[in-house]
């Protein structure tokens, strides 16, 4: 860190003169670290030299990082209370808008109606490691999002500066694997949220192979922290299960060889940057730069999770309302209630014929208020423009899985030429994007609701692909 | 550049869309083009795919870099007209906000102030290149902005984004030598604005010896392109002419014999980042930087141009009002107007005498409207916290600096310790930090008026470095 | 890869070829692979053109990778048998050389003196990953070395060649780190030959901490292979116990408040490049890199073990010749034949005054045949010119160590000014350079070879260091 | 330079104790500097410790490198009288392996039998940029290796130790373009040895353009000196001028478009490494990377000067000897006597149908001694296994061009699936391969030798790139 040198030199005049000034201020009986940290924060948005503006940042921060529990909560309502923006000017602002109607007063406006703590977040920004502080200040913030209302205004001011600074623009895409620096690799295992890293010798299994790949998101100003990582499995097939994949004793093959990018694993590693999104082009990036490097790649797909299924399928069974479950399809669910039931093969096949057209509704007709899918990861990919390519009955039979989804996995399929219309259809018209098999579940569907599932002449095999009893049909 | 056939392919569907759109709204004889721009632009504003957002900014932009003359005017007119807020909901919000008052309703004032244009140039900035096309965007805004008070308007958003985009943060400092890729060295002889460079052997001389280092800042998403660059002379003392620094035939010493880096030219590169300032963070960085790797360096000066100096002279002398020169003063700068005055050098040393305390009120005694010095050099490194140090009298003999400044140049040193008092004295009290030797011409200077110069007892060369008849005094 | 579609292509043509000249010559009866690869071995010696040339040898080295056992020790043996020198050829070089005595003539005989081999191994490095391949050629040759003499002569060439290869010249110093790529730190981690490396966990702990510095060379041929490297810690003091460096909970300080380097560990990583040295080279880069890097740095030292300690002592306590054990020694050796003597801190003191002063001996009197050190570790040190600095009294109780050496560790001093003169002591006179402390043994030695150890005035703690009962005296 | 102070320090007691060691043997009378020289050499062979080697080495290299005229041939002498073999030492171990016959005593003669320079050179090249010395020390010894037969005995030995050093497993290629650092970049300037470049804004037009590409070899102790490089052209056919190459004004075309790439120049940089040949692996290489990086491309092919020709030419014309050129022909050539035959179409047109078959006959038909092609172009290409695919009449009427090769240029083809055949035919039967239109010509050569070219019936056009008047026809 270069600068530290010069800004612990600039800091001692800093501060003696802020104390100073602050002394000369301060009233007796308050709390001193807080009024410090206030007076700072008004010192840094008077500041008019970059250098003592860095330095008065710098030290910020510093403070910042020490606050413990009720402190951290005191200066984020501090953001809140403190620098809002100014109420009288405000007025004044509309006031003289409401006279003129130049564009000159909408500018006085909509500057006077920014909230001061936009500026203040900006130059912290500039300190050291300004950028990953103030991203671990927002996630301190969204952790105590819940509790108050107030928050919800401070985090539209981090929320606006975090897009325009981690706009697409900024980010690159960086492979990993087996020759990355060994302190990226122990955060991959780290932050992967999907299906866990069990060590290094697991890491290795997932990135050193011919057949593997993984790509991630970087950004300048957090150097070797991964913001988004996708890990690819190139296959001659489309997986149907997760074990497949994850399999230690799986064929290996050439990356040539391969006609299918499986990205089973999607992981974001920031928690203080939810909801400013990469992913997108994450997937959409890399399916570019695969398809560039290995021609024979013909399909992208992703092995994907359900993580709302389960719940959904519980409300639906407590629910007496619309659209009723068939009292068959009640019945044969009530086989959930029994964990080993999976491994049974008999039952597993009777869950499957009731399960699978009611996840196709979980998927194809449900809504949240809005419009959008149910299912967040659903909401993910087909708000990407891929579309619902097969369901894939106990594709994923660890715990997790089991408790989320009864074990339910599906395939996305990216589709470049479909991609604008399926995210169109979705947008404009809450049309969710899904393969012809797919679709024709539904008919079931309605036909489990109507309790006459078992005359369904077609076979699962054609339509989704199901493991039961642990091997492929 | 990877992203391109995947927005060809993209592109296709898009503005086949996008033309069905606009045949459905066309009015007859309305100009195609300009409607196809402004439409492409509501349609990027109100696409909700990232991908197809990126694909109609990547048309957007292609169109616009096409555009001449006229069309140029009208694009950005329309970016003002068009583009602003939405002064009805804007109307609507302060309503709201009259009678609420809530944080909410601030956000919501705040959000409809904003020009919708802000938005829109965001969602450009994600097109392919998209931040040095707009970067040239507004060097064109900035071409016109005389013409026109809305054009003001514009530019208000843009160097907010840019001020963001291009916050120090994301700005890297580069070496540049001559182990620099060539592709990047003919942009620093093309960007030169100081001391011009002749061609790559004038360019090898200024980079290649062991005392001489250059620096650049350079931008995540301008790759190649130097933002601003300084040129450092490492020497054993604090040269007074730019011909000392410059010479061929200089003798070269080792880096780590030299006690002195001078900042001998800093230019800006991209006229399009006008007013985004980077050079007061390049400066402080590169000394940082040379102090840690050269610890033998005890001096950062910079040797700088006045280029303000000659104008404020003509002036002072067609003025007939205060403060008055005197007419001793007055009637030897009419040696000025013989161009050979130079080159003589008892009309040379009568004109130092005169001139010289002169100077030292330009620097010291005038003041900007706004109190800031009134030499655009000046202002930046004296609000950077430099000191004037001393005045260099025929230090640049060029026909440049002959017209602009009579010769004068100008020695700013960068004293670490008092970098944030000087910056104060200057931002809080209008106070230019100078050295003792410099403020002791002031009392010369109010004798100069009262026309007594004469009597002055101290030479100069003990205050002031003055080269005349071209050799070292 | 990128050669090897063009090795492809161009093999199926030479193997043609080659195996039409083959066929042509075969006699019946005869192993095909064995004569496919001499044949193949005598049409690369006789192949003019490079491209063919590189594709034999790639075909060469591709048989001799599948071959197994016998068949590889066949494969020696025809090395030796068929590649040495043409005796006729060189018989004649010898007559002509007698009748003319000129350089011509000695240039030839010393060319024909040259094994055919060498020239044959000279083309095989030619092929994709020839260097690579040629080092494992060794390493199996090594492995039977013992079994026949004739494998010297060949082992000879290789050993020419390596050190042509492999000379310091070529290879480069690259840090070790925990930014390191994962594939070259799991070789770091296998090929740990002193203080073994229990996983990724503690590599970290070896590699992370500011306080830990790793380096290892490596060669352009043998890209992402160590071929040695050493591990060094920084402390404020030279320790004297492996305990005090490797404990997960020593306090750990800033790289640039420690005084002293300690080097604790290096490890030769090819068994193929065993006699081609390149550890006195790594670690006076070293020193050398470390003193620019950190000016604190006073004391270079190792902490190093005593591999052949105990076996000489064995030796010592067997032997009845002389310099005889005085029967006091002998029978507190005695103590050493119950492995709970280094729990016991009466017994370990006991056996400290008795085993300190014969080590000293092993280190200062005893020779080898040759008068080199006894002590491999001693002779590769104290052949760098460092010198004894300090004998560690159970400075490692791992077993291996308590086997080797009786838990013996001593410290190596590196000083710069003194290197030559070491070195050249050891190698002109057989004198070992040692600190005045660890001479000062030497009389108690003399002492307690006459039985009179008692005597001894002087604490063992001002002249060694030791840990008796595990703790710091 | 890392080694340097570590050099410095140890230098002086190195050379403290060399000094005492020479003024102990010195005799008086004799000159001072060379017996410094010898004695350092001999203490460099003596010399165990790999620390003292280097600083010796080090002392050698930096007094040769102050060598002057005569001395430097005093040195080459000495290396030659005084570091030969040891012919006591090679009488006994002839005698030895005359009554052994051993494997060992063949070693020992071997090893006797080398001469000591080499072991010398092996160990100054320890020294810091001891190859780039030792390689500028051969090429003062190729300078004067005329002179004097001893010169060949030395050179022997550098060429064996460069041959290992520089063997193909120790280069890199390594792409040369506009993003190349400029120190790398003059020096393609200075080695240019074909088509000069002017200077940067030419270097600019070879290496920016899309469809310009530039490779060179580097090697791994000479760091950023090329060895060899080769620049090609991109094309959509086989270009039969230079000036159709290198043109300002000609049309670039995407490297994508291109079906043909050229090497229109190969340059060799180190004088000192002549005779140690990489260019045939460099076009190898060069062909291998352009095919997979643009699989358009469908011929690789040079466009090559002839530089011998002229002057066979001229001895054909002045032989009286059998192959006698025809009256006929004797005749017309004679228009090659008047430097303008070129500028006229008409008579231009005389000499092509003349003197194309001679340059078969050039080409095809003459050899050295040694069955090898006359020309030195010839040998390299033909030798790679490229065959003779087009004589381009008037390719190059830079007077260079006219002088050497009356203006003519070839096409040299290389086919991947042909090197070997062709190499193959040459190597073993002195067979030149070249493409059936070439070899149609041969026909006409004997017609002309007759005397009766005028009854040649088929048109150049349709055999040979001619450019006559300068136009393509």
């Amino acid at each position: 860190m270069p600068e530290t040198s010069f800004f612990a030199d600039m800091l001692q005049s800093i501060t003696d003169r802020g104390r100073k000034l602050l002394l000369a201020g301060s009233r007796t009986g308050e709390d001193a670290a807080e009024i410090d940290l206030e007076a700072l924060c008004e010192m840094l948005l008077s500041s008019r030299g970059e250098a003592s503006g860095m330095a008065i940042a710098a030290e910020i921060l510093d403070r910042w990082s020490a606050l413990e529990n009720d402190d951290v909560q005191q200066f984020l309502h501090m953001l809140y209370e403190r620098f809002g923006p100014d109420t009288a000017k405000l007025d004044e602002a509309i006031e003289n808008y409401r006279n003129d109607r130049s564009s000159a007063a909408i500018i006085a406006l909509h500057q006077t109606a920014e909230p001061r703590r936009q500026e203040l977040l900006r130059r912290m920004n500039l300190a050291p490691n300004g950028t990953a502080k103030l991203v671990r200040m927002r996630q301190q913030l969204l952790a105590s999002k819940e509790q108050s209302d107030e928050f919800r205004a401070v985090d539209t001011d981090f929320t606006h500066l975090f897009g325009s600074w981690f706009n697409r623009g900024f980010l690159t895409l960086r492979p990993i694997d087996w020759s990355t620096p060994a302190h990226i690799l122990e955060k991959i295992i780290k932050y992967e949220a999907v299906h866990e890293i069990a060590g290094w010798e697991e890491l290795r299994r997932r990135l050193a192979p011919a057949d593997r790949r993984c790509f991630a998101f970087f950004h300048p100003r957090l150097a070797d922290e991964p913001l988004v990582f996708v890990e690819v499995a190139l296959t001659r097939s489309v997986p149907n299960a997760i074990k497949d994949v994850l399999d230690e004793g799986r064929e290996q093959i050439n990356a040539d060889e391969a006609t299918t990018a499986v990205f089973y694993s999607i992981s974001n590693c920031q928690d203080g940057l939810r909801g400013i999104s990469f992913g997108n082009f994450l997937i959409k990036q890399v399916v570019e730069d695969l398809r560039r490097d290995l021609p024979g790649l013909k399909n992208f797909v992703t092995l994907s999770p359900v993580p709302g299924f389960a719940r959904w399928l519980a409300k639906a069974r407590a629910s007496a309302a619309e659209p009723p479950l068939s009292d068959g399809a009640h019945s044969v669910l009530m086989l959930l209630d029994d964990p080993t039931w999976a491994a049974d093969e008999r039952r597993a096949s009777e869950v499957a014929r009731v399960l699978l057209p009611l996840a196709v509704r979980y998927f194809l007709v449900e809504r949240t208020p809005e419009g959008r899918p149910l299912d967040p990861v659903a909401r993910f990919h087909l708000g990407n423009g891929a579309r619902l390519e097969r369901l894939n009955f106990l594709g994923d039979r660890s715990p997790k899985a089991m408790q989320q989804a009864h074990g339910l996995m599906v395939n996305y399929l990216y589709k470049l030429e479909d991609i604008v219309a399926n995210h169109e259809a979705l947008a404009q018209r809450s049309e969710v994007a899904a393969s012809p098999a797919v679709k024709s579940l539904l008919s079931q569907d309605g036909e489990s609701r109507r309790g006459n599932g078992q005359q369904n002449s077609r076979p699962f095999a054609q339509i989704v692909s199901s493991r039961i009893g642990g091997r492929r049909k």
